[in-house]
């Protein structure tokens, strides 16, 4: 099956807006299956949309438009497809219910301009959004799909996972697809692809190896495509052991779970607290932990002490330490996290201290450096690290190197309960 | 002048690779009044390049390529170019001695392959690649002009910086574009839109108006092309103002710049320092407003009081505020900011407390009922919000939400010298 994504909106044609959201349907996408083909961006104009959507569907069996379903004058997706498949507008009652009670959830005045969020061509199928207000519209017409969404990402998202995949998917059922995701951790992607190379170069016919490099880490995902699901299995299972064996030294996890959620699950299943002393990394591995759901089960909370100051009187990080080797060190970082672990009560407590930079680097601590430190049951251990030279990436790579780094100590300490 | 990009690349199809380059190329070709109509990703395969680069150019009148000029075997734009300008493949000597120079330094072997690096369509003006090893290439045809330039950002950024965008706005030094932004928070965009249809619908020829929503708030981007400059910025001025007029309440600022960034100014020109005290927020507060490089001269640290413990012990909020009010209340708040000024000894401090979600609601307290408070040398302030039911956008909407805020009451202040 092949597919054309057409993004529609103005603030991608002027640079305001990065399309994100082509790079993550592609990728999900390709895991059922529909090779995408092309990507249009387009504006929010009607002739520019019908023109976009008729020469796509010369080449594709699919084509996915997003954008331009809001409520103001300048979104005009919907009214263009109703002409276009010869539709009359009907309103959508569910959506309707549902549009109004988010405004009443909100306080907010429920306008003209917001009912008209619920209309919807007659000829196609609701994808029902149940994270905002803009409908999800599916339609067929002469064997091709064309498919409707919102531009907002989370919106996308969730009409993507919960209706458009699962539905593609099934067109094609007899061929069967699996995929297989490692976490690695601590070797950079070309030094991972030499170490692998032999066992990669003979992987079986269907198989495929995908290098997916985020901050301070790299995914493998291993795609099987083929016909016969058990077989498939078998060899899917051969193919990992193997692959298990060669990267051990670098192995975190075996799941498609972001670290975060491994933290979850780790600390949640073992009955363990946690609490974090931040200093380069100022609240973004918080945030992180944070980020998912269920986190105040065992995340006590954190200390963000980007000054001095607050290390002494928050942490109890002493000024003859301070003075003596400096904020980004073994025996600051040790410190912090130590003086987490007291004054938070927590099992266990991790600490950041580094240079993110621009400026503040140094001949002997150049900017990227930073020291990550654990304090546990078992006692306190503290590394360093040396992360880029680029603000953000730098922040990134901490959080990540920490979560995974706390992913090897819980293993170490036998928590692997997951 | 019109102009369709054509990025080039598997690793864009199947949504390994964000595409930032298109972005920031639109953003640069609007700035030099080259409006970009339509942005189109295609596969690394002769058909697909010829097909899409056929139909761009009976729209545009620029097309950019960009991508498929590396050394490998997958990479073929330079030859699907020579063909379909049947041209003859030359050497280019100043770019074979560079690339051989550029391999020596790096003490790597010189192959075959890098030699045709060298290699261009004889029908081409070289743009000379002083950052890397693929030539850009400049193609006129029939009026048209036809670029093509390597994916890798830094070559293709610097590549348009010093020929493309310089040579393109020379031939239409005659056209003038005005952008200006306009940050609002607290109304949603349907009410904007509402609030300003009267204006908007009377705008001057040559006018118009983006709404760019985001998690809490909304950009207003004005946009307007004459040929008279001084005349166009005077009719700026007078939109400028009437909308200013009308969205008087809800307005934060008048740039491009990000709340974080506006924030990070006016405390560092006014010489104040900040500290954060965050529950539902969990660290994202904090992280945003360390995410600006500087941030360390103003910001002294903040604690995330994730747990009830934790809010009493390092914040100082009473047994009996939290018992009598419970966490996600004006008394908490109010406490929580009065007690990060105090322990972090800063002139203003801000806190968060609420319900994230997906659970923890009540009929009473629904799931995105967040309370944000600002401490500051005038007293302590407290604001109840509404902010959705989905996790990560009620993270954010609170973290907008209380940077815009902040931003209000610091002007409140007569703390306006950004």
């Amino acid at each position: 099956m092949k597919a054309t994504l057409i993004n529609i909106g103005d603030e991608l044609l002027i640079g305001q807006v990065v399309n994100t959201n082509a790079s993550w349907m592609a990728e999900k996408l390709n895991d059922v299956n529909v090779e995408v083909e092309r990507i249009v961006t387009v504006a929010d104009n009607p002739r520019e949309i019908i023109d976009a959507l008729e020469n796509e569907l010369h080449f594709a069996d699919v084509v996915i438009l997003t954008g331009g379903l809001g409520p103001t004058k300048d979104d005009m997706t919907k009214q263009v497809l109703c002409r276009f498949f010869d539709a009359k507008m009907v309103v959508h009652q569910p959506t309707l219910k549902h549009v109004k009670h988010y405004f009443e959830m909100r306080g907010l005045p429920f306008s003209e301009l917001n009912h008209h969020q619920a209309d919807v061509p007659d000829c196609c199928t609701v994808l029902f959004n149940e994270v905002g207000t803009a409908p999800g519209m599916w339609f067929e017409k002469s064997g091709k799909i064309i498919v409707s969404l919102p531009g907002v990402p989370s919106e996308m998202m969730f009409l993507m996972t919960k209706y458009v995949l699962p539905q593609l998917e099934a067109r094609h059922a007899d061929v069967v697809i699996l995929h297989h995701t490692i976490l690695t951790q601590g070797i950079g992607e070309s030094f991972l692809a030499d170490l692998i190379a032999d066992w990669e170069n003979h992987l079986p016919d269907g198989f495929k190896l995908a290098y997916l490099p985020q901050a301070g880490l790299v995914r493998l995902r291993l795609t099987a495509r083929g016909t016969e699901k058990m077989n498939l299995h078998k060899k899917m299972a051969d193919e990992l052991e193997k692959l298990s064996d060669l990267i051990q030294p670098y192995f975190v996890g075996e799941s498609n779970d972001t670290l975060e959620l491994i933290v979850n699950k780790l600390f949640t299943k073992n009955r363990l607290t946690l609490a974090v002393a931040e200093s380069c990394s100022g609240g973004a591995l918080a945030a992180k932990i944070v980020s998912v759901a269920g986190s105040s089960a065992y995340f006590k909370g954190g200390l963000v002490a980007y000054s001095n100051e607050i290390k002494e009187s928050m942490l109890g990080v002493s000024k003859e330490i301070l003075a003596q080797f400096g904020a980004v060190s073994q025996q600051t970082v040790e410190a912090m996290a130590k003086g987490c672990r007291e004054r938070f009560g927590v099992d266990y407590a991790v600490a950041t201290t580094g240079i993110a930079g621009p400026t503040g680097g140094s001949d002997e601590k150049p900017v990227g450096t930073v020291w990550i430190g654990v304090a546990s049951p078992s006692g306190v251990t503290a590394q360093k690290y040396q992360l880029g030279n680029d603000r953000p990436k730098v922040i990134e790579r901490t959080v990540n190197q920490l979560l995974g780094d706390l992913i090897k100590i819980l293993n170490r300490d036998g928590k692997n309960n997951v």
